[in-house]
């Protein structure tokens, strides 16, 4: 008996993911095939999207959370249509190819989002979610829902035990994401063997304890899938879980349920044992049955038809609502709409002392008006964060037309979710909590930086001077290591004007994550400062003939340095001072501007930064100190740490007499 | 009517917070006010605790989850007898003082571990439930229970939306860890205001999901807190969570269950109503009642009862079993048995190349019989990491006998755990897991740090030579992210014999957290490396006289630096090689040792690692240059990225004659 066509397709599906681990001699081959038949369902009977044209807005989102198993995404992207021929798939894993281990978003077309490691893609899936919910708020109109997709992601066993993926559920089921839709590839099986070894969670309850629509089928009963997809579809109040009972290396008579098919190759014997059993010419590689690749390719046809009815709506809608189709166009192109910087706060050298996080919250709330896109919230400390866009409700169920969102103490999943609303498009997503808790968050950085996302990140409470609360909410390493990410820019301003500046570039440069590092603490606003400085990452703020030493500090402890170099001028040592708010954009000056700032024959340099020194070594050389912290901090009011470790002009000044002498005497 | 004496030690409680948060003009109010019934009625009548021995092995443990409410703990060791005096609590949150804003683990007696950053102390608590388990199983005999006790915590709204708090509780769960008894402050507040706004799960039914046993009271209600105490200790299957509803800041008139009593003094307007309302003299500060004092003091006659009865089953257990009896106190104390190191294998440099996660197995195969205090698991990677202890079994639920846990993949609460096994007593604990997860769990890990906690973290899979998978899975910016954390050692060995002198420096060292960093490709065995060097954190492996070149690296990339070395010796080019296995260990040497390695006269220098530069310019200077990676990596072969990303001799070799050109020109 000839199979019939869907079942030619999965097996083409479970075929190709053989193949190219097998080729590659690495990957992931028991999930694709786990997974081929549920995925086959919802990709060619529900999925709405257009290979040919992987950037229609209106599309469904598809996350593939589990990315290990990228080439059951991989022979989907092909098969239906996408560009990415089959010589790709035959590349899989090499340099260069548009098939890399795991899914990477940018240059392979239909890939929504870079997956991995585990729970983000799921955390990204409610993001993306939350962002169609938000702009069908804001855009919709009656009879012309432009804004109406939905969001699928495939999530595995090992993205339910990872904490980020109760934080994103919990949320996803607190905001009633009814089009988000989640396949759960019940396995039973994980690297060390069967789940039972470690996962022994009631998955339904846990859902249900978080307000999802749960059902369980067969994945491998195509029909059952099928209808649980329709069910999720009608269910609107609630996110739905369909978690599929399924066997890994489905097919494989000697893999089967078994560990060893899920991080490894079948083997070539088993591979053809494979292909016997599916009944498929065993010694064929990447073979695409003819009448399979028809069928899959339906979807081009399908997917034009949509997209081309989408876009009669849309014309329509640009007729009815003029400025809200230029304002939809401006905010998907992710431009930024004329004269916006004229919002913007001025801050005056001689008015009170304000602590940057203060500054930057009026900052957000003069941008809020003039840009729409600014979504975002914070981890349960808008009020100490300052986040807050005030004129605006906060986002909650069955009410998506705010701007702020509750994250809750959820940190890892509101840097999934924030990425999420930014692979959407349309939004420019911030989010906010106290620096040291950046750790909390740190894998989804990591990806931002990675998908080069234009995601904002406002983390206060900058340093030790967090003060009373102690060491834990002190970030000493915090600094340096999200300096470490390669991508992401960190900007930690010296005052007002800085974080003004800090604020416009930020706004202004779409090409990777921003983080602004403010601070609890009043600080004065400085008549050295200067927006124009900022933008070049280091600039000179106060400064003498021929200086024989530099101190440079960031945030907080510019002050300091400006208040030293005025007493070693005072004491006839020439001396500059420098503001370094942001090592990046520092390094992306040309050498002479660089050389200007920090000339290469003034060797003795003091860098003063309240956390750890690493990296400013960089900058101060062998003949340079750094002034920071290289310990943990401490519970006390923040001038009396200051005093204590060290941080004061004083310190500074003896500091920089030492090097000048030690300089000299080395001489 | 007089108050009875429960009342009047539970208004204690409360006024004491109120004063001290007062004094001090920070803190959280809320929280001590609300739980003082519970906590109450735990600390009097069930914990098993001597305050004049806060180090008893066999007393309960209790973990403040909900550090930021640090006066309640502080308030309860105060007065039950802790040697903590009243003058320490009216310097809350001041420099030196032993009242810190969140509580610190180390100096302060009865503060079982460092809590305030959420979620880290409930799974602190599963980790120490965990460890008396495990305990209890390899020592206790019949009718010698020498280890029996309960872990109690009491953790908060916030603690229950981290991640970390699904991860650790469906862990418990799992492991029917039924001695772990969790009060839960129900007070439906939160920073940002009520809990609804963010947190609407069905807490009882997520819980009973992750297989916990679930009470609802009245947390006021101190009968209905101590029936389900009684409950909970009766059930000893499961964990147990008491939902304790409260009201924030419990007797405050204008701040009961108000979101401003969560993070900042009531007022001293509001103090003074509240001791109003609460029958307290208005004007008294800091208050004690002799007839609460007295009340409360009785813990230390009881205690000292409970604890020289367990003295008494102690030394007639040791009696019965003196070789379990000494195995004991060694345990307990931390020492290591005589001869422990004779075990270790030796790797011979005519052996085959080796990586070293499989030479790191073999070492931890080796020490697990003579080291049975070696307990640990991974998040699901040990196929992986090597860190199974082939020879003995898995930790399950009903049994607890074996050595070898499965985190499953749940990297952040394994972190937690491991903090709470080291706490314990008992247990020298490991965890593993991919380079690039350390991410996921930086926040347990900082807290390990800051404890000083001998925890081994094996993290595998060190740079971007993981290959295939790819950028996600590739560790760039790690290394530096983890060594920017103080009092943390990280050990990046070059070879197999590089990694058994790492493990045994760890093993030797108790005096914090280590990160093994280990390769996941073969390595040769150099017969340059050696045991003693690594033990210095730096060494020459490869020399000349008079060198005009040293070239600096860690871990797989040694074997480049040597090569090099060799070329350019061969032409005729001075050059010194340097294994630099660990910065921490390299800048504890004295200067002159230092020195010696890294002649100040010798500034070219040119450091080579699979990582981001940050922090190698403080080696290799201004006149130096680092060969590390400006970006994430790639999906290939990592032989392919080893050409592509410049990680080759030749490459070292070119860079280190460009540094030569350079030096010479600016001569």
């Amino acid at each position: 008996m000839q199979p019939d066509v869907d079942q030619l397709c999965v097996n083409t599906i479970r075929t190709l993911a053989m193949d190219a681990v097998q080729k590659a001699n690495s990957g992931h081959p028991g999930m694709p095939m786990g997974m081929a038949d549920a995925a086959y369902v919802l990709w060619t009977q529900f999925l709405k999207h257009n290979p040919g044209d992987p950037s229609w807005p209106d599309r469904d989102r598809f996350v593939l959370s589990a990315g290990h198993g990228s080439m059951l995404l991989y022979s989907l992207l092909h098969l239906t249509g996408y560009d990415l021929p089959l010589e790709q798939l035959q590349q899989f894993r090499q340099w260069g190819s548009m098939t890399p281990g795991h899914p990477e978003h940018g240059d392979i077309p239909g890939v929504e989002t870079t997956t991995g490691p585990l729970g983000q893609g799921l955390s990204n899936g409610v993001g993306l979610a939350l962002a169609e919910r938000l702009l069908a708020a804001q855009f919709n109109r009656p009879e012309f829902d432009i804004v109406d997709h939905c969001t699928y992601a495939l999530v595995s066993d090992g993205d339910l035990m990872e904490g980020i993926s109760h934080e994103a559920a919990s949320l996803a089921g607190h905001l009633g994401l009814g089009k988000l839709i989640y396949l759960y590839d019940d396995n039973h099986i994980t690297i060390e063997g069967n789940t039972a070894l470690t996962f022994s969670e009631d998955v339904p309850g846990r859902f249900e304890a978080s307000g999802w629509h749960v059902q369980v089928v067969d994945g491998h009963e195509r029909t059952a899938v099928a209808q649980a997809l329709h069910q999720a579809q009608s269910e609107t109040e609630r996110p739905s879980l369909i978690i599929c009972r399924t066997h890994i290396a489905y097919g494989s008579p000697n893999k089967h349920d078994s560990a060893k098919a899920h991080g490894e190759p079948l083997g070539v014997d088993e591979v053809r044992l494979t292909k016997e059993a599916l009944g498929w010419p065993p010694d064929a590689q990447f073979f695409i049955p003819e009448q399979a690749l028809v069928h899959f390719r339906t979807a081009l046809d399908r997917g034009t038809g949509a997209q081309r009815e989408w876009e009669t709506l849309f014309a329509r809608y640009v007729e009815a609502y003029p400025e809200l189709g230029a304002e939809w166009k401006r905010r998907m192109a992710g431009e930024l709409p004329a004269g916006w910087e004229k919002v913007l706060p001025r801050f005056d050298a001689e008015a009170a002392p304000i602590a940057t996080r203060v500054a930057g919250g009026k900052v957000m709330n003069a941008l809020a008006p003039v840009l729409p896109e600014l979504v975002g919230g914070s981890a349960d400390l808008h009020p100490s964060t300052k986040t807050y866009l005030d004129a605006y409700p906060a986002v909650r169920k069955g009410d998506f037309g705010g701007r702020n969102l509750h994250f809750g103490l959820r940190e890892h999943a509101m840097g999934g979710i924030l990425n999420g609303l930014a692979l959407h498009g349309g939004f420019r997503p911030f989010g906010s909590t106290f620096l040291v808790f950046s750790d909390y968050m740190r894998p989804p950085i990591r990806l931002a930086s990675m998908m080069r996302l234009p995601v904002i990140y406002v983390f206060t409470h900058d340093s030790i001077f967090v003060g009373e609360d102690g060491p834990t909410h002190e970030p000493v390493e915090q600094v340096a290591a999200l300096r470490a990410i390669p991508g992401l820019t960190v900007l930690r301003p010296a005052d007002a004007k800085e974080t003004v500046a800090a604020w416009r570039w930020t706004v202004e440069n779409r090409s990777g994550p921003v983080a602004l590092l403010l601070s609890r603490q009043n600080l004065p606003i400085l008549k050295q400062t200067e927006g124009d400085g900022v933008v070049r990452g280091g600039y000179i703020v106060a400064d003498a003939p021929d200086p024989q030493v530099i101190l440079l500090a960031s945030g907080s402890e510019v002050e300091l340095v400006v208040q030293a170099q005025e007493q070693l001028t005072r004491e006839g040592i020439a001396a500059r001072a420098v503001s370094m708010p942001s090592w990046e954009l520092f390094e992306a000056q040309p050498a002479a501007y660089r050389d200007a700032v920090l000339p290469p024959g003034t060797r003795v340099r003091v860098a003063v930064e309240a956390g750890v020194s690493l990296g400013w070594e960089r900058y101060v050389g062998v003949h340079g100190e750094v002034i920071g912290m290289t310990r943990f901090g401490a519970s006390a009011p923040y001038k009396v740490l200051a005093q204590q470790f060290g941080f004061t002009a004083e310190h500074v000044v003896g500091r920089a007499k030492a090097c000048l002498d030690q300089a000299a005497r080395l001489q």
